[in-house]
């Protein structure tokens, strides 16, 4: 079986699992569904997306020996978290974009209120999903994960990275940040979340200090290259076979590593952090080629 | 000291803890601080309210015999909850409100995007709080804790209600809501977030199961007491008294319990949830007057 038929297959099975979690959520008392609401969420969840931070939650907790159901719902939460976050980032005061997997975006399907509150809900039921009774999963890990989660998506990771982001472009007067700026960005922006990914594989296996430290380190170097080859991804493909509009980086002057270095210098450093964190991987054995082919796959992908 | 003092004494302590809260939060790795973002949580935060939630989580928790940093965090977290869902209610897509506690509210005081992030990272962050290591608190009393708050916050709780009363209105081409319909929604937008505070102090206090259920009991009928004194409010004071636009449900079109029953049965209804709070701690002793007097004060309060 090929990484890419690896990943379709764990794609697949979160994708499942994350419609389940849609479907079921238990509502207190006296309550109702709301009706677009709950479509609107289903509009952002399903139907695509290559649900790479579910596969790395997935594939570090197994090679640390960890399966099962109480893995795969921390999966969904990370996934939740995600969506949420193409959900807000979205939006006309935002990035303001029209099209996400090829799809109308939630406000353009919706309405602009739906889709703050679809988000709002999606992020809220991440929580949930993240803190519901998982068999085999110990408190003290489970409440770990809580709390990682919260801060790789929050004010010092993804949220604030957005923030940053949105600074970046001008909009405040602010001056465009320099490389390392936009290194910091992207870190929190799109880097926190996809190290969490491996670092809650790590918590629910309960991997000990030093495995923890190396998938740690090859969770950020992952999500470093994973935003550089977004980044020239924008630059050099085309709308259809991304799902969202091409060159909207340079549209909006977003700050982006492929301004600030050139394209060939910005390949190089996308295919160093992928090299780092195949070599962040050196004291594991073939149990983590998993997470090495992720690496050259993250390097190397086309969309 | 009156009920009020001792409510202005709580809401001062929240305020700071607060006010730390903002101040402290740690950053991830390599991150920066975005300083639009944290503007604008400090600014949605702090600086009034009455903390009618936190002072619920500590009073509750209180009689049960537990206070300390533990019941404080938790408190906070409620409140940070409370108030991200201000700062997404008054954005231009949803009730499109200018003021709020006497200011201008977040968007108008920033703007849009700087909004919906700020509410966010708010939200994401009561999380961070409610999961973050508390002494005193076991680890499986903080899952549910994470948990409760998950559900009365989210789709089946405060976003869903929000939903439902964005389709009461009419944008979307619904039927107006029944009176039947209104008390659902209001118990989901309003009520469940008031009912969980007590509850909140419950699973910190490690209540038994039947002091457990009436507290929960007492939080719904104060819920519902609340919205129904809010409905009144809107519609007997002006602005000043407020702190928010006076009438403007009316203005828009929401659906209340003072336009399904007028406004000598609203008045009604509002003193008989109050008297119900009252009723459902009747195993209580003398340790509750502090609840009994918060369902007093929530029915009498006039801003």
């Amino acid at each position: 079986m090929t990484f890419s038929d690896r990943l379709s297959a764990s794609a697949a099975m979160v994708e499942a699992a994350l419609e389940e979690l849609l479907d079921s959520t238990v509502h207190v008392g006296e309550t109702a569904r709301p009706p677009r609401l709950m479509a609107a969420m289903r509009h952002a969840v399903l139907g695509g997306g290559k649900r790479l931070r579910p596969f790395l939650v997935i594939e570090t907790a197994r090679l640390l020996g960890r399966e099962g159901p109480g893995v795969v719902k921390a999966a969904c939460a990370l996934e939740l978290v995600h969506c949420y976050s193409l959900v807000h980032d979205d939006l006309p005061a935002m990035d303001d974009d029209d099209l996400r997997r090829g799809r109308p975006t939630v406000h353009k399907a919706f309405d602009e209120a739906t889709a703050i509150l679809a988000g709002d809900a999606l992020l809220t039921l991440a929580f949930e999903v993240a803190a519901a009774p998982a068999p085999g999963v110990v408190a003290a890990a489970q409440l770990e994960l809580v709390r990682g989660l919260a801060r790789a998506a929050g004010l010092g990771g993804m949220v604030g990275g957005q923030s940053l982001d949105l600074a970046a472009e001008g909009r405040y007067g602010d001056t465009p940040p320099d490389e390392a700026g936009i290194r910091v960005l992207q870190a929190m922006k799109t880097g926190a979340l996809l190290a969490f990914s491996v670092e809650a594989g790590a918590i629910l296996g309960q991997a000990a200090p030093e495995t923890r430290r190396a998938l740690v380190s090859y969770g950020r170097a992952l999500g470093a290259a994973f935003q550089i080859a977004d980044d020239l991804l924008d630059r050099e493909a085309d709308t259809a076979a991304l799902g969202k509009r091409a060159a909207k980086d340079a549209d909006k002057g977003k700050a982006t590593l492929v301004d600030a270095l050139g394209l060939a210098d910005a390949r190089a450093m996308r295919d160093k952090a992928a090299a780092e964190a195949i070599a962040a991987l050196a004291l594991l054995g073939a149990e983590a080629d998993g997470l090495r082919e992720a690496a050259r796959f993250t390097a190397e992908r086309r969309s």
